[in-house]
């Protein structure tokens, strides 16, 4: 530009060009741009034929986008200036026509606004298949008994269906979150100018539509300086990021020879450069790790807004490398889960046997004598006794003869061996939400129905 | 407990007890089991002088946690082991019978699911409250011209209304956040048990209808080892806390000598220990420092919550400091923003004084060629050599005389020269959203209805 | 102050006020007050009746502080503005010549640089204590095989001595750092002023050495808005967090039925409130879920510090809330620790069963192969078809007669069935930092010497 | 690998594969290898051809790798088993013998370390030429009069050679504690195998001192798990880059038309796309944005690391992007950071008039009233007030007459007038560490000697 006299020095060329990643922006910004000329030419400022030369040109750059062969050259600061170049490569000089009426700070605002509500839809689709294929798992494992934990330690039996359908709803939750960041993204930066709004009345309202948005945004200061669709996209991807952290641990730990509870199929295991017979579950460990990298693309967005002034300044370029990582990394781990999932291998065998740990059955005395009138409170510490006095002894629960039962209660029946048993706790459990088989057919059902649900409202 | 023969360690004690941080949660947890009192008396479990005497002993906790006299003992590891204690000083043995059918994990998860409940609700009282005061503010000054900027530079001129209004769009998009929030904390964990759901078949509709819930959480296992809600009330926060810091920047930076757009009132300032002249923006400066430590609380909870097995682990209890550590943050944050914006003072003098700098208006320059028929990109250049040889030969745009102008284009006519003023440039920013009167009477208009909605939305 | 005539408003003192948390710097504030006394004698700025007023007000606020019974009234701001009312309340008008030459900037950054100080040294000698503990351990287990584990499945064997000394160089490890924190922190801000340096010449140097810095800082704006001391800090404690993460995470695993190496002291148990049979490792889990939150203490911190010109400002303030968090949490986690291992009591015959994993000497074999001439590489695959051999016919890799071993490699021989026997793999783990005893009696050594050299150098 | 029947699934490949990215690793990988042959052939497990063969292949992948022609495969995990792969088509079988004695776990433990090492090496070199640079413009600048700031606010006169020397000593921290990162990393993991060490005793302090080693680090399992290396770089480039936020963060303010303190050169400004006039400080703003992004390189690597068990995870993987990205984004904001201070154009003129402004004075005021015997307490409210006046009555301080001056102390007489000049409040700074000429002159001194020991020390 005739303002500067001086070429950029080589390493503030390094430093400030965002063409090695906004590239992948090119599509949104063909589209825009598309947009924008036909406001252009609805307002007169462009007639018919450079309405049509200019759409032409961005066609071409588009089909260049597409095949990997659009030509960026070095002095291309970033996208836009890149296609704009390219376009009066294309077009002559009409496609300096394009930019009246907007600047890169609208532009690439709405760019991201559109890449954010793509990867918002995108993030219900896969989030929505994890869950499905978990209400599939579940209703396969519906009345497989294993031993459900807290701090790691046995406490009460479950149905592996039971314990699958929780990661379910958390996937559900995270569907329902990424809906909610595609409904705060419905308004459209474009025609907000530099920071100011424009000095041509372009009609934004069809534009928006034309782009897919609800509606054009109220203030141009506001829309060229908010990251808050990232923020929004990031926060739900943490979210989500963690649950597949959590479902992924477990897969980890239920995969030691220790546990045996489950076994990762071949083709999503790898081995040891050195020890031949390993076998290790790579893949849940790696949609383990990818958490805490999410919530830094968090941090690293939220860390670049703070203390920062109106309106656009060159630290919101700091959003688009986070954020790409963001999809990129929780939709593979995504599109990776649901086979991952799909080719666990349970051991109903091991699984049984650890719930068939007659410890596991101890609340269920303690209620025992709460039905017979013993406040709950009062039946905790005679079974607590009970249970120190078996262990003390060596003894199983059901080792300790009816003397014994009655050294900690006279209340205490032949009931009490009855209730040592697995199915008879995973049944006694009642409640709603509880993981008797009932009220686990009832959740299974809940479940299903969400998904349609889900499915109706985000129109998949 | 009869389990244990040993006393707990005092480090242990020290490292294990939540009572100091969550006596906070007594009120929720005497009106949870208030409700769950009631459903054990529907279910037979109690009867109606045990639940009258297990009533009128929570009342009484309830009185004492309200006016401070409620006794903490050494040994009450958390606020829910000391209720029940308290309850049982009071009311007998009979209180024993309160945590039938439930326990800690569901009982926490309950208080924590009421805490974020009632605070998302404040949260979306207290920015409505901000962004209220924005839209006063904003009229009164929504003809006061400033220089907006990008990079820091001057960029275009706009309305100080106009400025302030871009913050009125970010404390209403936090409020939205905040009712969303509330919306996805509308499933009650209690009655989920350990993990596993209950031997009894507790009404939990009722329960969850008595509190305030829309319904029971659908899973145990979820239900305990979730911490969703807190992750969603934190990243809303984390959202509105840096919309404040990106506020308290610009009121740092205007109330400098250098800028001197706006002075903070006293009562929001602070003088130095050692320089009698000073006047500082402390609180400004305070709000500002705020968003990267509730961004921490948020990374807190991600962090504790990755890679953890399900159900309840003893890392969830990570959650609450920091919980309650943002909650106290950004609510004094916003309930300070209020009168810390009545209080400003603008300088309209200043503030016009740098709205009149002519290289505000090289846009409306180009867009003059661009009338006349030249392409944008071109004009563009066009007037940055203008730029330029003003600059270099130390005069003012308005300086150039017609043929000066016309070395850098014939199209330059007297028009020009009407350009240069800020009224001028302001009054042509028509676009939707943009500055001009129009716009911004338009703007303020929406702002009113979109705080109307919030209200009847929100139910305020 | 006569600059102001309007009070506080009651939200700007909430929100600026830091009495409620840096009342905890008062003895470093008094410590440096009678040190910058003295220096103002020595310059005869106070007279020595001066002095020695001003000194034993101080020594009473000393006391005051130290009993608990120091009077904080409303309107102190902070511990240095209620330490100056307060010594004007005991001395008289003289109090108010201490804060001649200095500044809250450089008395604040001072109080936290030897608040810093303090707690690198209190960090060096807890790491030490745990250091130590896993020494005395490691002895006592030294000979007690266990599986080694990589991606959490058996890999091969250690010796559980050998196992806990990888933690003992972790925190050894974080002693050294530590001991770099306190090498970063031998510069004194006090005598910086405001910003700009002092009207008077006071020895700064001789100060210095009365708070035990090595030196005066070399420049007073550097000293004021530096907190690179706490960044220090929080670093080191952010890693050794981690450290104890990772080693508590072993614990609770460990201690899960399934695993069963270990158990953790009644005495760091808790159980609960509904399950009677339960005894979880609280103080375990505890341990572990503390890292994130430090790691968030280093992050506000270097949130605060982001885009903050020079030199104080207020958002410095936020430094100490996340310090003093952060050695809250660590030092107790140390402590903690210590007795935690102390009373952890590992089972030696289910370590052993675990080590006798036969699959654990898949690599002794390959390297068998090797030592008659076999690359490695083929080697690891001539096993790798050994073993899904072994897995597909449902046998130990003893129960393979010499047919089958010869269907794989006629290299196999009768050294093979030796071979497998974890004694055997233990031992040949020969190479140095390798498990086998010679090697770790040596590293046994080497860990002692290198603790007493840390005695050393710390000057423990 | 003869263990597994079924390939690698096409989306388990893609979330495994880390050679997109740990390919740069590569000459690391070829230079311990070499060194790993070496001492199998000193062990006698290769003999004189074998090793010249494996020698000569892993020369020609140094020269493939570094020409760029290097191969990759589809197939190929990881830079390790590529290389290894390819030392196979180029040597032959005899290739498979290198992995004798070693893992992939201490192989990229290595690798890693001497990354580590590399890079903290570059961090001293890049942070030396910026701080060698800004002793340059120190003494440039040594006697230009400009405000110092507090709180934003005018607060003393410091010369601009004293303000760019606080920045001279945070670099010169970052230098010295890159030299601890590299004290940090002087343990070689490699001789460690996979957890337990190798069935081979190769002699690894020779291998150690090949590769630049002190010493062989202490336990296998330690040596395999172990981040701690990465953990120190980032953290020592996070408060590096925390420092250039700062002094970035200053330049975009100083640039701004308000301050106009300097500007930045054309060559490292950006222009504006649609606005002719702007000169953006782009490359200020890029490096103030830098730093949230690295200290997110510390959190992921934080994240990745908690709660992990012994001995290598896959979680481990996740450290190398992570660390990666911060050495590529530090190393280039350091290298433009010198250009661009080098570039820069004080404003002589404009610094002066703003630290003319008389408030600035009146600490020195305040200390005259002390020099006459006034507690600085009291002189401070005197001072205040009489600031308060002439603010109110729209004077100067220099315009009150004697009169006024007596209504707030008769202890004001004409040296007050004197004082109110920068030049006498500049050089009244005397304290060590002050702003003074004299003082100012002796610090240069002090920073030009700690840049010669750091040459001195770090063998530059």
């Amino acid at each position: 530009m005739a303002r500067f006299r001086d070429p950029p020095h080589p390493l503030f060329r390094r430093l400030n060009a965002s063409i090695p990643f906004d590239l992948r922006l090119g599509p949104y910004d063909v589209q825009q741009s598309i947009a924008h000329a036909q406001a252009l030419r609805s307002a007169g400022i462009l007639d018919d034929v450079e309405l049509s030369r200019i759409e032409e040109g961005l066609k071409t750059v588009a089909g260049e986008l597409d095949g990997g062969s659009f030509p960026v050259h070095e002095e291309d600061e970033d996208v836009h200036m890149a296609i704009e170049r390219r376009l009066i490569e294309l077009a002559g000089p009409v496609g300096g026509k394009l930019h009246t009426g907007r600047s890169r700070n609208d532009q690439v605002a709405t760019d991201v606004a559109l890449y954010v509500r793509d990867h918002a839809a995108l993030g219900i689709e896969l989030t929505h298949a994890v869950a499905a294929r978990l209400i599939e798992l579940a209703e396969r494992h519906s009345d497989w008994a294993m031993p459900g934990y807290t701090h790691l330690q046995r406490a009460q039996p479950v149905y592996l269906g039971h314990h699958l359908l929780a990661y379910f709803w958390m996937l559900h939750r995270d569907a329902l979150r990424f809906e909610a960041v595609r409904g705060m993204s419905r308004e459209m930066p474009l025609g907000s100018g530099a920071l100011a709004g424009m000095n041509w009345a372009l009609d934004r309202e069809a534009v928006a539509r034309e782009l897919g948005f609800d509606r054009a945004a109220a203030n141009s200061l506001d829309a060229v300086s908010s990251r808050d669709g990232v923020f929004d996209y990031l926060a739900a991807a943490a979210i989500c990021a963690t649950h597949l952290s959590r479902l992924a641990a477990e897969i980890v730990l239920w995969s030691s020879e220790e546990f045996g509870f489950c076994e990762v199929a071949e083709e999503f295991s790898s081995g040891s450069s050195i020890m031949p017979q390993k076998k290790n579950p790579d893949a849940a460990e790696l949609l383990r790790a990818k958490a805490p990298r999410i919530v830094a693309a968090l941090t690293t967005v939220a860390g670049a807004l703070h203390c920062l002034p109106l309106a656009y300044s060159k630290d919101l370029q700091e959003d688009k490398e986070a954020l790409f990582d963001a999809t990129d990394t929780l939709e593979l781990c995504l599109e990776a889960a649901d086979p991952l999932l799909a080719g666990l291998r349970f051991d109903r065998r091991r699984l049984a046997t650890a719930a068939g740990d007659e410890l596991l059955f101890a609340t269920d005395i303690a209620d025992l004598l709460v039905r017979k009138g013993m406040p709950f409170r009062e039946a905790h510490g005679v079974v607590g006794g009970l249970v120190r006095a078996a262990l003390e002894r060596g003894k199983r629960l059901s080792e300790l003869d009816r003397g014994e039962l009655a050294e900690h209660s006279e209340l205490l029946d032949d009931e009490y061996y009855d209730l040592l048993r697995p199915e008879r706790s995973l049944e006694s459990k009642v409640s709603a939400g509880g993981t008797s088989s009932e009220r686990l057919a009832e959740q299974l059902e809940a479940a299903r129905s969400a998904l349609a649900r889900l499915e109706a409202q985000t129109g998949r």
